[in-house]
């Protein structure tokens, strides 16, 4: 069906770099985007970056997104699969820039400049940093804001998780699986996360250090020791770890749309409409770089398509 | 799992006919609502009725969910299992009725009177029918709604389906593919359904009778022919058939909503925010019910976590 759909855009296929509509990320927002953008007929790329990879990749089971039970990774393949199945072309290349000249988006990518009709922005998000004394120092020595991608170089050592979110617990639950000695840290007195998470976490008899953020982490070529600091009592405690993953939540990756003018809010999220359409004609935007009010995968996958057929909208009208 | 979440429910269990949530429909949106509430910890029950049934399940082939292919009875199957998994109470009845009585929701149902502190209503909708003589009459005998649930019938057979968009493509599709000799009937000289399947659909050679609406379904013990009247020509045309499917449309199933006073819009979709919540409070909406810009799989499953996130809200401010 691939042959036939691509022969049928307007001759338009791998070799252009001109599209109707380009996605700017490849996670569950930007691939449904993809996948409906690509079966409405329009000649379409989703721009998948290197950095920041899609938090879904990085997530090593998925049991709430309706339908399917497994690893993250591999629900973003299949969706990846279906993208490209109806036509869409993936660039697997780091966008630049983005900026609006002649009537047509501009994109400015590692590869080269590609030209849209209307632009899909669904960057989503990177983790956000402690923002403390050897945490940059140590990425990569003991530092990881990575689960799956890190979790099995610290089996059989001790580990500290900081965060009480979904990601947090689950990451915690993970590396408790691998064989890590897990502790977690968190800065509140109960726990963020969805109960069903809490059981599972619970059930494991993790241990849970209440009440404390994370004052810097020390050591010599790798991480020996973390010290945390009560905030109820004032106290100072010292724990020695081979590792530290940091869970704390997202900040959304939305300084490329800034050029556009694209309004976001205070903490810079994307702001849209309930067609997912942004203050700027032609501009629609999915998933945890907006402002939406439930950051999950198949929130993230309904504003995709919602997003692409707003796109399709746009571009039917330019074209009558 | 199932065990531990249901022990730490407040003691509530299958034999209860109370819950936190209680959840009105079985499709897409009732479903994910009911994985998400069971989830957040909330004693969730889900009613499934028999009619309307999910127009999901009715759906041959499913490409355009994000992660799955395949029939949508089968992706509604492991939706529900997720929800059991989680916890949830499933209810195989009909709810008659809905109303608020101290400071409670009741449900009517075939099997009983429940009671729920929050209601998320996702009720889908009903298909629409053509109003034209002989239609009622010759239900079940030529007539139907379903090609996935008839389609067998008519194998080797001459019929027609009415309509222009996904489900009557898919339907025609399905029905070429199971042996039946098949023409569309399409009040429009362009169809409306998505690129991708309307190129399925013409690669099989389905030939279709433009402009034209159909005026009267006439015949014996059984269908016998069709009348069809071109609107353009103003002409009438005789379609000697065995069997005619019908896919115009949804009418969204929302009378239930009623005397709960819960606003609908002109066309009877009820009327909701970006968090699913309608004007009565603790009363949710979410999926075809609904006035949502978009009615996919995706955006029902997508509304129904939402739903159920704000009904967990809702409860826990209830409670603090």
């Amino acid at each position: 069906m691939q042959v036939m759909l691509s022969s049928d855009l307007m001759g338009k296929g791998e070799d252009t770099n001109e599209y109707d509509v380009i996605v700017i990320g490849a996670g569950p927002a930007g691939l449904t985007a993809a996948i409906y953008s690509a079966r409405y007929g329009l000649n379409t790329a989703f721009f998948e970056s290197v950095d920041p990879v899609s938090q879904l990749s990085l997530t090593p089971w998925i049991e709430n997104y309706p339908g399917y039970e497994g690893s993250g990774f591999e629900l973003l393949e299949r969706m990846k699969n279906q993208a490209l199945k109806f036509g869409a072309v993936h660039k697997f290349e780091n966008v630049e820039n983005v900026k609006k000249a002649n009537g047509k988006f501009e994109v400015a990518a590692d590869g080269g400049t590609y030209y849209a009709r209307a632009l899909i922005i669904a960057t989503g998000g990177k983790h956000k940093e402690l923002g403390v004394p050897g945490e940059r120092e140590f990425v990569g020595r003991g530092v990881s804001y990575c689960a799956t991608c890190d979790g099995h170089f610290f089996r059989g050592k001790k580990v500290l998780v900081v965060g009480g979110g979904n990601t947090a617990l689950t990451d915690a639950i993970y590396l408790k699986e691998t064989g890590c000695d897990v502790t977690l840290v968190h800065r509140r007195d109960e726990l963020r996360a969805d109960r069903a998470l809490q059981e599972e976490f619970f059930k494991r008899e993790i241990p849970v250090i209440w009440n404390s953020v994370v004052e810097r982490i020390e050591g010599g070529e790798k991480v020996e020791r973390v010290v945390l600091l009560n905030r109820a009592t004032g106290e100072e405690q010292v724990v020695e770890v081979d590792g530290i993953f940091i869970a704390v939540g997202i900040r959304p990756a939305t300084d490329i749309v800034m050029d556009l003018g694209v309004e976001r809010d205070s903490a810079g999220y994307i702001k849209v409409d309930r067609k997912q359409r942004t203050n700027v004609d032609g501009v629609y935007a999915a998933g945890d770089c907006t402002e939406n009010p439930l950051k999950q995968v198949v929130t993230a996958c309904a504003e995709g398509a919602i997003a692409a057929n707003s796109a399709f909208e746009y571009i039917k009208m330019m074209k009558s």
